[in-house]
């Protein structure tokens, strides 16, 4: 292992989409809403075997931030930091990026959602690897996934055409949000455009001179702070992180960043576990289709997700379905509304259920 | 009021349908189901201007005693009776015809189910007292309500061709068992038919001579009794009583007996309360159709019936389903289904979950 490498999580996301289970307190990252451990439990112990947990650094918000590190012990507890209020990814990342500098001039970092599943480990380490491998050599690296449907809820990679899955270190074109359907059908069709992961690869200081170049304010910001670790920092930091820009990594670098480089991976059973469905979708189902406990009662039941703990469920008559308690709140939604649970959430809002929340 | 009118109402019953809410310990006659007090609390409350509650006589069983004895303060304790084991209504209407005579050889007794609701009561008190006045005098009789719609759910009284609403003692002649459509839809047609209340009222030692002729066997196990209130009565009673046979009273004197008479009722808002998508039609509803606690959030719902108490209920997207939601078992089926319920607690028994029944 290259001891110059380190991983970043970004671990400060809601999750509202993951109500009742997803609140404030507990987002969707710390759930174990698709297998037995937390989704960031599930994320570190996949990078371990290339990046050790003791050169994890997880950005998280103050709400989280007891729980992750009840979660992860074998994170070292100063690698995890609460920004003082919700930015969007840059300066997370431009955050993390100063302080690895500071403390290792050739440090090379991979930035990684936390709440994301992979469903082949050793093909998803094959890929980290060619990333960072790429990445220490001076490249802007992104992460493109094969795609296997037209999904219009992820954002695309347009590599040059032609293309094959497995290649490491390809220029990237164009950066595309996420398309409607007709869109999404053609870039499957041209089989140069990729899933982009939200996985991102750099050495620091590379970062640390495109956000001078492109995100001068926030660069600035972040080099007036006193060293991590000194008695001072803390405090610096939630003066100064309010002055910079909110805006994602995509936005302010990647989208003008002259080069970007790209791995164009073979899928490595990613799934970005958007929704509700997209949980349903990963679970073993019986043989109605439905994803429930096992001490559930289906009758004339079909397709249905029920996330239930310590509670007899009794489905009659229904198809499709979601229905997620808790001690406090409950949830039936339709399959095909998953997308659309962070209404509820904004419901609450307007409600003042900070209680919900 | 006449002295010698009581009341005997019928609380064995269960209610599966109204599962998870329903259970032994808390069956469908002492839940709020469908207002602020229980079902039999109504009950009793509404026969109170009629039938004070010192002369109301209760048959439940073992596991509801208590909690009638509870909520109902009113009522003596000495009359509110648990059946040794669960027999059907002929054996516990004799009981209670046999304590009554032995009690007050004039005694003319009303029998009513506990789990019915009347939407008005004036007008139901009206044909109670009608009902009174032709027993007193030595019928046997019944009360038919004028149906409203072809009802399959509800038995059938056939009066007289030509019987107009508000006939206070016609001869029967016959009973109909719940129908099909095409039969259901015969008899309102026809006009002369009714939908059977489930009330009876008739002089105790009627329904006793009647019990002698048609159901000897109860009769004399009934009159083999000690004396009620005697030391040896509740022994005599736990050893007698599975001896009587498990039969209705409807099977075993009303459709045997050589006149039977009844009340040609006009509605008063009856409503058997025979499953959640009754209660669902009798409470009120919001701009979408819901029946919900006002806590709940509904997008794009309609139509739905939520009982879930201190736990704010999200409905996404879904429509005409039934949600209940208790401590320990949650029930979410379509309203189309709301028959079926009492299969979920078959599949229950099966399984021994003894703990959810």
């Amino acid at each position: 292992m290259n001891p110059h490498q380190y991983g970043l999580i970004l671990a400060g996301g809601r999750g509202t989409r993951f109500w009742p289970r997803s609140r404030k307190r507990s987002a969707k990252q710390v759930l174990d809403v698709a297998g037995e451990r937390s989704l960031i439990q599930a994320t570190v112990a996949r990078l371990a075997p290339v990046i050790p947990p003791q050169r994890m650094w997880i950005l998280t918000n103050e709400y989280l931030r007891r729980t992750i590190i009840r979660q992860l012990p074998e994170v070292p507890q100063n690698q995890v930091l609460a920004e003082p209020l919700q930015r969007n990814t840059a300066p997370a990342i431009g955050l993390a990026a100063h302080i690895l500098r500071s403390l290792d001039p050739d440090a090379v970092m991979g930035v990684f959602p936390s709440d994301h599943v992979v469903g082949k480990p050793a093909a998803y380490r094959a890929v980290l690897k060619a990333a960072l491998k790429a990445a220490a050599a001076g490249n802007l690296m992104v992460v493109g996934i094969q795609p296997r449907w037209p999904e219009t809820g992820y954002g695309y990679i347009e590599f040059p055409r032609g293309t094959k899955p497995g290649a490491e270190a390809l220029p990237v074109r164009r950066f595309h949000e996420k398309p409607e359907l007709p869109n999404a059908r053609r870039y499957l069709a041209a089989g140069n455009f990729y899933w982009n992961s939200g996985m991102f690869f750099w050495r620091a200081d590379v970062l640390l001179d495109q956000l001078r170049r492109h995100l001068p304010k926030t660069a600035s910001v972040l080099a007036s702070l006193p060293r991590f670790g000194s008695r001072r920092f803390a405090t610096a930091l939630k003066q100064a992180f309010p002055l910079c820009e909110n805006i994602s990594i995509d936005y302010a670098v990647l989208e003008k960043a002259a080069h970007v480089s790209g791995v164009a991976a073979r899928d490595f059973g990613w799934n970005d576990v958007g929704s509700w469905n997209a949980v349903y979708e990963l679970l073993p189902r019986d043989a109605c289709g439905n994803v429930t406990a096992s001490s559930s009662i289906c009758l004339d039941a079909h397709n249905n997700f029920v996330d239930a703990r310590g509670k007899v469920v009794a489905l009659l008559g229904v198809r499709d379905l979601i229905v997620v308690d808790t001690p406090d709140a409950l949830l039936v939604a339709a399959r095909d509304d998953a997308q659309r649970v962070g209404e509820v959430v904004k419901a609450l809002e307007k409600l003042e259920r900070h209680d919900l929340l």
